[in-house]
């Protein structure tokens, strides 16, 4: 009975998904899915990376919250184009609400545009939204077993970022064991080492992301 | 037409609840349902509340995962009964799988029995599950926008752990914020600052569980 309710609403979802991909496609831009806990640092890292973007490249972010547009402030200020989409209780975003936030963005490229999903490790796995990559942003004080206990967004991504690496020397951390851990479910996506804190790491995040948009775009 | 779907659902689980709640009473069991963001400190929390528990009260857990064992090794490994709970994909327990939890795990009172919920700070604030208290287990390393951001589960929590706090000197966190932020949604909950790694406050979060009890079994 579940899955009869469940499936027309996820086809629904992905046919929206490739509407959306193709008029990404269109505007030429490299659409970055962010995905991770509460507090993994994603918009921090997003405007980390936005200034690491050449400027000829336009950009963009649309922000998912449950509530509040602290997120989506902290964008503006810095001049870069931003809308953002409140799920009142909804633990993802959807490809229907990106339809809505791009009617109000009207972003064009050739550029970047970065979606922050609700944070959250589990729901946002099932909705595809049209994006070009799927971006998981894992945290050193999340502690190393991560992967492990939410293998489906670790399997699905196509880069991973380990952020608040200053930290590493304070708590009780394996690298080892966090690659290990995402190597079981995931063989290629590049794991990088990021502090937003000290900019450790940003410019290897961005230079993935510039060489994935000339193979993509 | 969602709304059709979901409220037989939820109902269902309630009623489920309110059986687990009469279960819960007639084995004189305090339930805590722990609930947080993957990487909060659930696990460790739940041991170190387990050591400060008077000898002459029984004691169990109850592990909710996506995936994994990890944590209920843990709790096994210090003597305490657990059972897991491997949810596959869902975002959050329900008062089924606490009903078939509690027939495996064969716990009789006076005595505590600890819930760790699924790491996520959205879907489990709408299941009910027959428990005595709702204890929310923030980070500091999370950021003190959290209670803004996720303001349901900080409305409905009896209890707000503040943990990591020995990284405090070391993180942007304003204490004051955190706690203007949960005052805006919830007047009543304590808010313990406890650190799992050095032990400060968990005394005072046992002492509070302990005085509940004797309040409401």
């Amino acid at each position: 009975m579940k899955i009869n309710v469940r499936k027309p609403i996820l086809s629904a979802n992905d046919e929206q998904a490739e509407r959306n991909k193709v008029r990404f496609k269109a505007s030429q831009l490299m659409v970055v899915n962010v995905m991770a806990s509460p507090g993994a640092g994603k918009t921090s890292l997003i405007m980390r990376l936005l200034e690491n973007i050449p400027l000829e490249f336009s950009r963009g972010v649309i922000e998912g919250d449950v509530a509040s547009s602290i997120d989506a402030d902290r964008i503006a200020a810095v001049g870069v184009p931003v809308t953002q989409i409140n799920t009142g209780g909804a633990c993802h975003l959807d490809a229907f609400m990106i339809d809505r936030a791009m009617d109000d963005l009207e972003l064009s490229g050739p550029g970047y545009l970065f979606i922050e999903n609700i944070g959250n490790l589990i729901c946002p796995t099932n909705f595809r939204l049209g994006e070009t990559a799927d971006m998981v942003v894992a945290s050193v004080p999340e502690g190393d077993d991560k992967p492990i206990k939410y293998p489906a967004i670790f399997a699905q991504a196509d880069m991973i970022i380990l952020n608040k690496i200053d930290l590493l020397p304070l708590i009780d951390f394996k690298l080892q064991a966090f690659t290990a851990a995402v190597r079981a479910v995931n063989e290629e996506a590049p794991i990088i080492n990021v502090s937003c804190t000290t900019g450790e790491g940003v410019d290897t995040a961005a230079r993935w992301l510039l060489q994935k948009n000339m193979g993509s775009v």
